[in-house]
């Protein structure tokens, strides 16, 4: 079993794989004006063990998105079973829409966002006249037609190692703007528009400034070409409108083996 | 226009598509103890039109239970565009997760309930050790591993013309307890288990009376041979238990053309 030392306490250290309903929370990250995903984590595993421990995840989700499979790491003061471990936090984490899906043994050096090598997202746009029953809060209802296919054109434009500064938050606090973005892809399937976005990190509001963008597309107010002018402009103002965070799910993150 | 008359005052009759999430709502029917889909649309249309206005749904649907397409009809007091029919009850079904995808001109003797020709249910199981995030409310979480084949054998051997009151609810009101079940098919995605039923009719509790029953076969409780031998009994106490209204989506009423 790896471990990690604190001073003259062992402390194991464990890899989580949390899925959650981002609706009415302020995001992965602990914030003053609400109540944190991380937060929720935190008090299931003092409830666990007695501590108050930091859980470290893959990186921040906005206010209102959803996780799949986010990854977090912690140091417990003592070592246990994973299946034991996963049982006591999904305990406590009730009446939360946040479940652990696993419970692992890492590597004492394990760092859930460093170690990460790809992030994948998924944007799910609803796109009918009528306004969501069933799926509020977990997509973006489009009520005029959308062109999927000159999406997926523009979407193309995107792929690839660029400059996305047009398609950055003014607040993103990224030492680099240059990002290699390894797939984006637009998918239609009946009423439902799906756009998956594949990267090793991506800027703050990335997915979504580019969502919102390709949403002008597919409305024909912007051409593919208009989202190239766009990126090439390396200017937040060049780039479209931030889309809402109800529609996106962070889906995995790999770390090589 | 097709037009029903009510003493002098002509009425146009109207068939709407309802989609709803169920969760923490009484159901279909208006009931005492808490709040209803049907009053909530009864509400907007009285908003709409200032009319006290009954909206006659195709059936009952249980209390939590969803529908992708739940179909109603009711007598409005003039014509209006379905168009912007369709868009002001939906302006006035807000904040609830109730949606009216589609008003139509229906005949005057269109009726929900008594021209329904088939309806289609789907029920959704989660199959695996962590307790549900995203899905929760919407879909029946089972912790121990189930036999998807198992529970398709079993299910064929409903199918067809039955006498269902070993998975009838004993407050059903149904005349008889014979139905034609026309399809209950088993399938799994990953960790989802699917079940689709589909009838002219169906009784009280049938779908998650059959249900309840196919998760003993899965957990290898029960044999398929055992289901049929709970379905020749006729006796509610041979047959499995009710499964949550949570997974049950009503998906379509059929109609003759």
């Amino acid at each position: 079993m790896p471990r990690y030392t604190r001073g003259r306490i062992t402390m194991p250290r464990y890899k989580l794989t949390i899925e959650y309903d981002g609706t009415g929370l302020v995001g992965w990250q602990r914030q003053k004006n609400g109540l944190a995903i991380q937060e929720i984590v935190e008090k299931a595993v003092f409830r666990y063990c007695g501590e108050d421990l930091i859980v470290t995840g893959s990186g921040r989700t906005d206010s209102g998105v959803h996780a799949l499979a986010q990854v977090a790491h912690v140091d417990l003061p003592r070592e246990n079973d994973p299946e034991v471990i996963r049982g006591a936090l999904n305990h406590f984490l009730k009446p939360y829409r946040v479940a652990v899906l696993l419970v692992e043994e890492a590597d004492p050096d394990f760092d859930a966002r460093r170690w990460a090598r790809k992030r994948e997202y998924l944007y799910r746009i609803i796109n009918r006249r009528a306004p969501l029953g069933l799926d509020l809060g977990r997509a973006w209802h489009v009520g005029g037609p959308l062109d999927s296919d000159a999406m997926a054109e523009a979407a193309s434009v995107l792929v690839g190692h660029h400059d996305f500064t047009s398609f950055r938050d003014t607040a993103c606090q990224a030492i680099s703007p240059v990002k290699t973005l390894e797939r984006l892809d637009v998918v239609r399937e009946g009423d439902e528009i799906r756009v998956r976005a594949e990267a090793r990190s991506f800027l703050h509001h990335q997915v979504r400034n580019m969502v919102g963008t390709l949403k002008l597309v597919g409305a024909g107010k912007w051409s593919p070409d208009d989202v190239a002018t766009a990126l090439a402009a390396r200017d937040r103002r060049a780039g479209g409108p931030t889309a809402p965070p109800d529609g996106l799910y962070l889906v995995r993150i790999g770390y090589s083996a």
